[in-house]
C-alpha cells in the first residue's frame, strides 16, 4: 500500500498545483501584452494533471486523485473496500500539499490569495448559480466521469492504454462546461485543499462539494456494473 | 439491443450536455476578471464528449451518438437495416434528456435560456449566413465526417484504436470552421433538443438541420464504399 | 493509382476547406457576444485535418495532402519517382476544389472573400515581415516537418500508430509560430488555392510558398536520410 | 553518439524555435482583427516541439531536449554517465542556433527582439513573483516534470507508446501553470539561448534557470528511483 499511497499524495498534489494553479496563476494574468490562459486553459490544465499521472503512475495506484474516484470504482466493485480509505487519506494529504505549496508561490508577487481557487454556489459561484443548480451539475458531472473511467479502464487490448487519454480529456470537457457554474469540483479532496486556506464561505459550502461527488460517482459506479459492464469478453475477441 | 440503446442514449445526452452545454454556460463567459472558453473552447467540448463515449462505450454501441451517423454508416453497409431505427429513437430521447438537464441548470442563476445552442440560417445564423450556404456546410461537414468515420474504423491492427480520437478531434474541427455558419449541427438529434426548448423559429428551421446532415452522411457512406473502401487486408499485412 | 489520387484529392480539399475555412469563417468572428477561434483555433484545424485524413485515409496514399511533402519524401527515398505528378496534381485540384467550397460558403452572407487566406511576406505578411524573413521561415518550417514525418513513419512496431497524431499536431505547431510572418504556407497547394481566387498580388507572391517549401521538404528529406535514418531494426528489436 | 547528438541539437533548436518563436511571433499579435495566441498558445507550443521530436527522433537519442532532463535521468538511473557532457553540449548549441534562426526571422520586421522569451525573477518576471517564489516554482515544475518522463518510459507493453504524449503535454502543462511566474524555463538550455541574445539582465538571472531546474530533476530522479520504480514487472504481465 506505501507505494499506492505516494502516489496518490504525488498524483493529487499535482492536480491541485497543475490545475488549481494554473486558475490562480495564470487564468487571468492578462495584463498588457500577456493574453492569460483563460477558461480553456484552465480546463486543459486540469484534464493534463491526470493525463500525466495516469500515464507516469498509473499502474502504481490507478492514478485516481479523487476520492469520488476512488469511492465510485469501489462502488462500481472495481475498488476492495480496504483500498478506500487509505487512499482517501492520500489524496486529501496530497491535494492540501499541493495548495500549500501553491499558496508559498502564488503569494511571492505580495498578492493575497482572495478566493484561490475554491468552490462555491449562489454568491461564491461564478455565474452566481443557486445551490440547487450547483448539486445537479456536480452530480451529473461526476457521474458521466465515473462511467467513462469505468468503460475506458475495461480490459480490451488495444483501447486500454488509451484510458488516460480519454479520462484526462473527460475532466478537461467537464471544465469547459461547468467553470461558472461551481468552478467546477468533481473531486473532494481538491475542493478541501482551497477550503483550508480560504476558510470562511469555502469551508461553509464544502460539504456540497463533498456530497455531490460522491453521490453522482456512487451512483455512476453503481449504474455503469447493472447496465453497462462488459460481460463478454470471448465474444468480442472471437469478433477482432 | 437494450444495452447498445442504452450506450447510445447516455451518450447523446453527453454529447448535447457537454457540447450545448459548454456553449450556453461557458463560451460568453466573459464577466471581469473570467475569460470565456469562446469558440476554440465549444469545438473542443464537442469534439471530447464524442471521445470520452468512444473510449468508454464504443465497444458496445460503437458511439454514433447522432442520427446522421447511423445512418451514413448504414449506406455505407457498415450497419444492419434493422440496426437504425432504435439506435436513432435512442439517440434523440438522449439528446432531449442531455437538453432537459442542461435547462435546470441553465436557468439555475435566473437567466432565460434565449436561443440555447439551436441551430439556424439567415436571420438565426450566428454570421447572418443564408439557407444555400447553410445546406451546403451542414452537407459538407456531414459527408467528411462519415469518410473520416468509415476510414478511421477500418480493420487495422495498431490504427483502429485510435478512431475514438481521431473521430472526436474531427467534430472539434468541423466546429472550429462552421459554428459561424450555422451553429455547427452536422447531427439532427443535437439540433432537435434544442428546437424543442426553444420552439418557435428553431423547430421551423430543424428541417434542414436534420435533412442536410442526413443526406451528407448517406453520400459520404455510398462515396466511401465505392471508392476508398479498404478491399485488400492480407497485402496490408504482408507490408507491415 | 486512382484510389490513392482519390485519397489524396479528398484529404487535400480538406486541408482547405478545413484549415483555411477556419481561418476565413472563425478565426476573427469575434461579434458580441461571439469570441472568435483566433489564431490557436486556426493552428489546431490545420493540424486536425492532417490527423484525421491520415487516420482515415493514410492507409490508401499515405495522406501527403501537400507537394512539398511528397517530393521531401521522394527526396529521401521514402516515395518513387512515378508517384510525384500525380499526387501532385491531385493535391492542387483537390486544393482548388476546397476553396471553391469555401467561397460558396463564405460569400453566403454577402460578405466579399477579402484575401481569403492567401500567404503574403512584406505588405502582405500580417506582421510586416519581409521577403527574406518569410523565405527563411518557410524554408525551416517545412524542413523540421518533413524531419518529423519521415521519423514518425519509421517502421516500429508501437509508435508508428502515432505519426497521424505526431504530424497533424507539428502542423498545429508550425502555425502557432508563423501565422504572423506569412500567414503560414509549408504547402504550395494550400498557397495557389487560395491565390487563384485573391488574384493580384496573391499570384504574385505565390512563388515563394511553392519554392521555400519545396526546397525546405527536399533538403529536410536528404538530411534525414543521410544523418538520422533508422539503419537498425534488429538491434531494437532486441532492446524491446 | 554522433547521430544522437545530430538528434539532441535539431529537436532542442526545435523546442527553442518552436517554443519561443510562438511566445516571440504570435503570442501577443493581436492586430485587429487578430487574435493572438497567448498564453495558452504557448504553453500547446512548448509541448508539441517535445511531442513532435519524441515520436519522430526519440528512438535515436531518447529527445531530453533539456540538460535538466539528461541530468535527471542521470540521477534516477537511466542515463549512463558519458551521456550526460555530449548530451548537454548539444542541447546547448542547438538551443542557441534555434535562438538564432528566431532572430534573423523576429528582425525582419524592423522589431527590436526586447526581452525576447528570456526567463527572469523580480522585476523581470511576467507577474513579478520575487526570486523566492521563483525558485521554488522552477524547482517543483521540474521535479514532477522528470517524475512523469521517468513513470511514462517504464517498459510496459502498451503503454509506454504514449511516452511522447504524456510528456509534450506535461511540458504544455507546466507552462499553462508558470509563465506569469518566471516566463517558464525547466530547462535550461532554453534559457541561455535566450539570454545570449538579450544579455544584461538575463544573463544576470540565468544562474537560477540553471541551478533550479538542474536541482529538481535531480531529486525528482531520485525520489522516483527510491519510491516508485516498477520493480516487478513480470506481476503486472501476469495480470494482463
Amino acid at each position: 500500500m506505501t507505494k499506492k499511497a505516494i502516489a496518490e499524495f504525488i498524483g493529487t498534489l499535482w492536480l491541485v498545483l497543475g490545475g488549481c494553479g494554473s486558475a490562480v496563476l495564470a487564468a487571468n494574468f492578462t495584463s498588457e501584452p500577456f493574453i492569460g490562459i483563460g477558461l480553456v486553459g484552465v480546463s486543459l490544465a486540469f484534464g493534463l494533471t491526470v493525463l500525466t499521472i495516469a500515464y507516469a503512475l498509473g499502474r502504481i495506484s490507478g492514478a485516481h486523485l479523487n476520492p469520488a474516484v476512488t469511492i465510485g470504482l469501489w462502488a462500481g466493485g472495481r475498488v476492495e473496500t480496504g483500498t478506500v480509505f487509505p487512499y482517501v487519506i492520500a489524496q486529501i494529504l496530497g491535494g492540501v500539499a499541493g495548495a500549500g505549496i501553491l499558496y508559498m508561490i502564488a503569494t511571492g508577487n505580495g498578492s493575497a490569495i482572495g478566493d484561490f481557487a475554491a468552490n462555491g454556489f449562489g454568491e461564491h459561484s461564478p455565474g452566481k448559480y443557486d445551490m440547487a443548480s450547483a448539486f445537479i451539475c456536480e452530480f451529473v458531472m461526476t457521474f458521466i466521469f465515473i462511467i467513462v473511467i469505468m468503460g475506458a479502464t475495461e480490459k480490451d487490448r488495444a483501447r486500454e492504454a488509451f484510458a488516460g487519454l480519454a479520462i484526462g480529456l473527460c475532466l478537461t470537457l467537464i471544465h469547459l462546461i461547468s467553470i461558472p457554474v461551481t468552478n467546477t469540483s468533481v473531486n473532494p479532496a481538491r475542493s478541501i485543499s482551497q477550503a483550508v486556506f480560504v476558510q470562511g464561505w469555502a469551508l461553509e459550502q464544502v460539504w456540497l462539494f463533498i456530497a455531490a461527488p460522491i453521490l453522482g460517482a456512487a451512483v455512476g459506479g453503481i449504474v455503469y456494473k447493472m447496465l453497462l459492464r462488459k460481460t463478454d469478453f470471448s465474444a468480442d475477441d472471437r469478433n477482432e
